[in-house]
């Protein structure tokens, strides 16, 4: 049992965790909880996991072959509380091999529907689109290099478990990226507050993609510009724009709300 | 200018940021940054502004009257640090007179469009949803005494100035106030991830209220057995639920889509 945090083990998942370099020299990630861990025990993805020994009985106590398989290390309360990222640690904190994806796979699929992210900044953004995205029947999300690393830790909670599921890929080039999504058949959407379509006035073709900007400056004109289509969510009152999870997830299920009928 | 963390009026800024009791007794809430300082001082709900030497300068540079009539004082950067919730404070802290509405008020009203919020916990969640309820048209919010409190600094933040717009009520009797507002023939539609009606296959009537229950445990048992009809909102993938604060959106922008064809 690991009792102190100045274990090399312990050192290390406090780094993958606040260190985006270090997850990807690593080519690893920190998911935190009972559930990511065991999709990643049952996804074949675990690389190790650290458990308090309160959860390891109780879960060995359930059902003795719990971790079997899975290469476990136990350790105290006070060392969870120090290696995990929230207030309330849930017991477990899985190390996880990261997936490996490409743009040109995820757009040569028989069914294409994607959400592009430029410079998407917010962790819980992000994770929230990855999460809603699964639910909507989205099958790849591409992000430009600006945004923020899907392998944060708050990422990877908001997501709920989306993230062992959701192809996605960063690109270095991402005007590049939108010429190419276009030249596969893929119509591309961009959320924009001066666009003059509403979202919800057009009928979406079978390959279609979501283009969602930065949350203070909104979208680039570049990308903009790129775009087969500006879309626009109409809004009451005086509020200036919606939250960028918040429109993604309005145009995604309008999509998917029109592939249901 | 105040140059001391110590000072009692930071002490008591901070206070009415970390604990709903000095708000509830203060009848006050702190907003920070320009903009939610403006429509304070614009809506004549401003108590007293703290400001950064170096905005003060700034605002009165490009206009001389941009502090008249607003109870004003000015603090060093350090002071602002201490004060301010955020990792890189906007210069400007407002404490802001809080608003009181009444439920009767808010169900007798002609055009009634609300959301019921039943133990809901997230700050952020909140923020969210009283934003997007803003653009989708909601004319005012009924939450369970157990929700997180609106005056939340994390809560006004995600706003985005929705506060100070939007009509709000805690009651003590949630249950009751669903039999209420049914009574004043308004439509109760509550998200419930085992319902059997999809949230976009019904037309929702002119008078309508979104359910939507913690993040964790979901709707209780007595609020979907009091609603008029629960809903689901379609999920793809292993994906269990959705964010309480994308179901909200989709739901209130479901109906709104309906009102405007």
């Amino acid at each position: 049992m690991i009792s102190s945090t100045s274990n090399p083990q312990i050192k290390n998942l406090i780094q993958l965790q606040a260190k985006p370099k270090e997850r990807l020299e690593q080519n690893a990630f920190v998911a935190e909880g009972i559930k990511m861990f065991e999709e990643a025990r049952d996804g074949g993805h675990l690389i190790k996991a650290y458990v308090t020994e309160e959860l390891y009985e109780e879960k060995t106590g359930e059902d003795p072959d719990y971790f079997k398989g899975a290469a476990c290390e136990t350790v105290t309360e006070q060392v969870m509380k120090a290696a995990s990222d929230t207030l309330a640690p849930q017991g477990v904190l899985a190390v996880v091999k990261r997936k490996g994806y490409n743009l040109s796979e995820i757009i040569k699929k028989q069914t294409v529907n994607l959400v592009l992210l430029e410079d998407l900044r917010d962790p819980g953004n992000l994770g929230t689109i990855v999460r809603t995205a699964e639910g909507a029947g989205v099958t790849g999300i591409i992000l430009s290099q600006s945004s923020v690393d899907i392998y944060n830790p708050k990422v990877i909670r908001a997501t709920m478990g989306a993230i062992y599921r959701m192809p996605f890929v960063y690109v270095k080039d991402f005007y590049g990226a939108l010429e190419e999504i276009k030249a596969a058949g893929i119509s591309v959407y961009a959320a924009h507050l001066k666009a003059a379509v509403e979202y919800d006035s057009l009928s979406y073709p079978e390959k279609s993609a979501v283009l969602i900007g930065n949350e203070a400056k909104g979208l680039s004109e570049e990308a903009a510009a790129l775009s087969t289509c500006n879309i626009k969510i109409p809004m009451e009152g005086k509020v200036e724009s919606l939250n960028a999870g918040i429109a993604a997830a309005l145009i995604m299920y309008e999509i998917y709300r029109q592939k249901r009928r």
